[in-house]
């Protein structure tokens, strides 16, 4: 899709409506993935920050929102999605690429921190969607593999990666790490206590020499099942999502 | 070491008195590792176990504790290890070897589970050891990629494999799995509720195709730090180290 019709958008508070963005009332709309990457990452005022598949800049604009004096750039493949990137914050730098083609210039810059948020559909378990914005968003068109390298070769020397993504495909992105990737940390995320980790945070250093350790798992819901109606998150959940906290690990 | 001299044995209590062990006063001695290790296997009456590396043969003779009617094969490079293996229960089959050069008659058999707690010890950053035993089981004169993939070109189709490691080493345990190695699952073992895990149980199944699943933690000890003096083991893992439970995940 190339661009968004009347009454095709709606305009979300997160953060607590410390953020609002503009998004696709259809195709793919950012949830709490997005802002729970953006609230781990430990970046520092004047770093240069690079968001790869950044859509309307969810997880971008919400680190910006955390932290001040940031250089955000977002690299996105899909015009429409871009263009709300844009809209969402003008000081937002989003170029229009494939991120396995971007362009030379964005290829000879170096970033403190890049993140990433892969698509999570799989089209040979699901039925095809049946918006291409929402199918990109959602699909893997990109191999997995890739996304990997390339946030590893955009970084500067000791710059950080981090990924979200389902837990399930934990040892792909292990497998993709390039080896000059280390101290790699990952982050379970379990919706309850005793539960199987559904997401994982995975960080890597470029030229990292640290040993790979394995975090205690992030609990999103209080209680073992869902008992309450309503906003159940834990303490530290529900201030990253609605008051935009850092959740360092 | 070849062999072992007068008071240089110990013979040890394990799941609370149900198995006693010969062991080396000095050297290598058998933790709770492999005993975590064998509760953790599902194994049933009339299937065929094979433990790489299995010194006094604490991981194996725990599992045959729990389960009645395995046939337990066991392989040990260290001729005195291999032999107190023996000792310890004559009906297990030793096979004295290293594990990256078994005799053509193992090589030719294949298993319903294949276990291995390959030595944790980092030569590049500790001093040596002084016990050549010692350093045999604890160091890494065999790398742990040829653990993994002995340990998978002996599985029977969709026969398991299942390794106790320092999850610092995951990432490695990882990268070393075959590709005819599927339905990965992690048990990380964490000493207490928040801590980073210490240990990982990784298993694989050999053709499997299930999706990765990182498991909730294992906590070992009650409460976030040290309180009581003796034992503060959870429930669940009391059971296992002085019951002989099985600890299914």
């Amino acid at each position: 899709m190339d661009s968004f019709g009347p009454d095709t958008l709606t305009q979300d508070a997160f953060l607590g409506g410390k953020l609002h963005l503009w998004q696709p009332r259809k195709g793919y709309r950012a949830g709490v993935d997005p802002v729970l990457l953006a609230a781990t990452i430990p970046a520092r005022a004047g770093q240069r920050v690079l968001e790869l598949g950044c859509g309307v800049g969810a997880a971008s604009l919400c680190l910006g929102a955390r932290v001040s004096g940031l250089q955000l750039t977002g690299v996105e493949i899909q015009p429409a999605y871009a263009a709300l990137a844009r809209l969402n914050d003008p000081t937002f730098e989003v170029v229009e690429a494939d991120i396995d083609a971007m362009p030379l210039a964005l290829r000879q810059r170096q970033f403190d921190h890049v993140l990433a948020n892969p698509p999570y559909f799989d089209r040979h378990a699901s039925i095809a969607a049946t918006n291409s914005g929402r199918e990109t968003a959602l699909g893997e068109a990109t191999p997995l593999e890739t996304w990997v390298k390339v946030a590893a070769k955009r970084l500067a020397p000791k710059g950080q990666a981090h990924f979200i993504h389902r837990a399930e495909r934990l040892p792909d992105l292990i497998r993709a790490l390039p080896h000059d990737m280390g101290s790699i940390e990952v982050l379970p995320i379990a919706p309850r206590i005793g539960r199987l980790a559904e997401l994982v945070i995975l960080r890597a250093r470029k030229s990292g020499r640290g040993a790979f350790r394995l975090n205690a798992p992030l609990v999103m819901h209080e209680g073992p099942r869902h008992m309450v109606d309503g906003d159940s998150y834990v303490p530290q959940i529900r201030a990253a999502l609605r008051e935009g906290a850092a959740l360092p690990f």
